[in-house]
């Protein structure tokens, strides 16, 4: 890992790596199908009149023009300009919209692409980055048990990640909003920004900004915070709200959901969710359920899977489309991976085997030998050049393929370990390399759960 | 199949034509994973410069600029402006300059990403599309055995795919260049530059432009155009065009490069690949072996899989790097392959089961029984509500689930084929369904052969 970017904000993996990558790509596609997710995949490409319209700021989007176009500066301003999109949540609400007479709803799916953001690359922060989505998208309503089974699902996909311990940290909006407005103050998006602020600013320079900019006492201010230091890994975060004596039925409704939430969670997932009413997350869409995610001993890499409840992602006429979602920043955890080796991938070629030729007229021969392997599932190379075995020996030792095939004038066949040395008589057509040597392996540090 | 893509030229799926598109990736994967190449991607973005090198045209080239600039046309004159990729082999040079202290020569790898060009969408063309690129990379030299073997590997991974028949067409530029030389014209690339267009102009065309816009004379056009029309499906070519009566080296290499691939194809991949001596392909890079596809009785569609042998695809200092490799257009396939019906998925969502509420205090026991069918590979989902169980089946039918799970009062568990209607005693921990039930399947209605 020594190695940086080319290109600042633009990371790519060598062999070795992107083994690592595809493992947990290949692990979070299993577990969201096993849980009746579907893939789809959007275009890259929006119109910036669809992107901008939730509001999003502009300066983190890459618009598109072709080189051979002199002047598009007044194409940039057109809504019907092209840029890349800068998450997978505001093609994917385009998508239900276009596509909602073709769905089966409650819509499930999950979306694994590359997205883009102009900001300034750092740590943890890529111009270029994967991200792995999961929606369930209802027609018109969702049932809340949607929100309890999308965190139990992440829950299980990152505990199958070769990554240290996790908490995903859950909040619910109705009760932040329930309890601000319990107190009087009725800016709810004003209070739910300030306390966004918390971990960057503390307590003291929120309180601050409460009573100046959103006109709060010092009393409510104060309320405010106290209701944010609230953390609990069971439901008893309900009593402590209660005990802070505000009443709302807003109030009302985000305890019973968080506690639905939490209570599954803390018997399904014991340890993997804490209820944190701390947690506001910054974009306006989440109407209840709203989830960040740290890695433990890793927090300043920033929320690793974050999300929630949308009452109205998308809307057709009348129509609307409420959602709960959650979405896992792979290259950020990726990259903490391999910069930490949390694991390593055992070799970086998938191939098992080369078979080796013993004359230049063996070639062919030597590729009757490959496919008997390959219809079993061993991936096989075939030597090019008759050098001498010795040459031949290395030239697999060097792309890290564990295993050599000798074929000598008679047909008689011998696979060699060149790991151990040991050499040892074969039939094509039954040998078979043990489990771990068959594919590269990706060797966890930290244990994977599942 | 009647829906048509919002934004013209980006193609996208619904969630039961992705299963196919999946089936391709996965297939594709599979093949290459078989045969020793390892899995890279790049980035999508380029500098401008590193994409211009070539001399591809600019005109299909897709610049970045970030919304909040107000000024950009300085920019894209600026080599080190960002753009988008227009195919995986200009970024897959790059990568190996960049990294060659960390790979294994020779370098072998497949990348499966999407490639944007501005072009003008119509049939078989896309803005936005997927490729499938396998290349082998040499350090300073590569065996030319590597050409045969590529050739294989796409015959055995097209054939793998729900396609029709098809035809690799294989040429080789020694072949064509030494064989210009033996008649006297000495601009090659004029020459096959001018062939290139023999299917869309026609012989009497192509021969004017040869007389008129490279001097030749009629009887060097003539030459010309009868080396292009020699098409065998063994190695007999090489006989016809010794009959030609022209000779120079560079000829005589081409032949029995082009023998060594053909008469390994007749035999292990026998129809799959023809020698087609017509074939030009217009990039300069190529150096030996070129390969064009054509899906039998589809050839309007373009071809399906092209590339090639290029001596020096990337150079760093005095070292080079030689490469084969080609490239499947995964997309231009899978467009195909649905609009003609050529496969279908069985079913859109990868639930095998629905596991139904009995009332709403049975959620979390049939979390339960999902996690046992899931722990066994049994895509399943929870059903949200405790409706009346014909409409908790009506929901797992219009979703395509196969099956539906009841557990009674007393834990007594039944499972039902919504198809069949058949409903049969089960456990959770044991019970599973049929394989073609497991997930959806990819019916070929074409026979794919492996």
């Amino acid at each position: 890992m020594a190695r940086t970017a080319s290109l600042s904000g633009f990371p790519e993996w060598l062999p070795q790596e992107r083994v690592v990558e595809q493992h947990v790509l290949d692990t979070l596609r299993r577990v969201f199908e096993l849980h009746g997710f579907g893939s789809i995949e959007t275009r890259a490409v929006e119109t910036v009149g669809q992107l901008l319209r939730k509001g999003e700021i502009d300066k983190e989007v890459y618009g598109l023009s072709r080189l051979q176009d002199d002047d598009d500066s007044a194409a940039k301003s057109d809504p019907n300009a092209l840029a890349l999109h800068f998450d997978l949540t505001v093609p994917f609400a385009r998508y239900v919209v276009e596509n909602a007479g073709y769905l089966a709803f409650p819509f499930r799916r999950y979306q694994m692409q590359k997205v883009w953001r102009g900001e300034r690359p750092q740590e943890g922060r890529a111009r270029e980055f994967t991200q792995a989505d999961i929606d369930v998208v209802g027609d018109g309503e969702l049932p809340f048990r949607y929100d309890v089974e999308i965190v139990l699902v992440i829950a299980e996909a990152l505990s199958a990640l070769p990554i240290p311990e996790f908490r995903l940290r859950v909040n619910n909006r109705k009760l932040s909003e329930g309890f601000y407005r319990g107190i009087g103050l009725e800016d709810t998006a004003g209070v739910l920004r300030s306390i966004d602020k918390l971990e960057k600013i503390g307590a003291e320079k929120v309180a601050e900004l409460l009573r100046t900019e959103l006109g709060a006492t010092q009393e409510q201010a104060e309320a405010a915070l106290k209701l944010a230091t609230i953390q609990t890994t069971d439901t008893s975060f309900v009593e402590q709200v209660r005990a802070l004596g505000v009443e709302h039925p807003l109030l009302e409704e985000g305890l019973t959901e968080l506690e639905q939430v939490v209570a599954a969670a803390s018997s399904r997932a014991p340890g993997k969710v804490v209820a944190d009413l701390s947690i506001a997350r910054g974009l306006d869409y989440y109407t209840g359920t709203v989830v960040e995610t740290v890695l433990v001993g890793h927090e300043q890499l920033g929320s690793i899977c974050s999300g929630g409840r949308y009452e109205s992602l998308a809307s057709k006429g009348s129509k609307t489309f409420p959602g709960v979602g959650l979405s896992i920043g792979v290259t950020r955890l990726v990259s903490r991976i391999l910069s930490q080796e949390f694991a390593t991938a055992s070799r970086s070629v998938p191939t098992a085997v080369l078979v080796t030729l013993n004359d230049e007229d063996s070639w062919s021969a030597a590729q009757d030998v490959a496919a008997q392997l390959r219809a079993r599932g061993i991936s096989t190379e075939v030597a090019a050049k008759a050098d001498k075995f010795g040459k031949q020996i290395k030239f697999a030792d060097r792309r890290g393929i564990p295993f050599v095939w000798f074929t000598d004038a008679e047909g008689a066949h011998q696979v060699k370990d060149i790991r151990s040395g040991e050499q040892v008589a074969a039939d094509p057509a039954v040998w078979t390399p043990a489990e771990e040597d068959l594919r590269p392996q990706v060797i966890a540090r930290v244990a994977a759960e599942v």
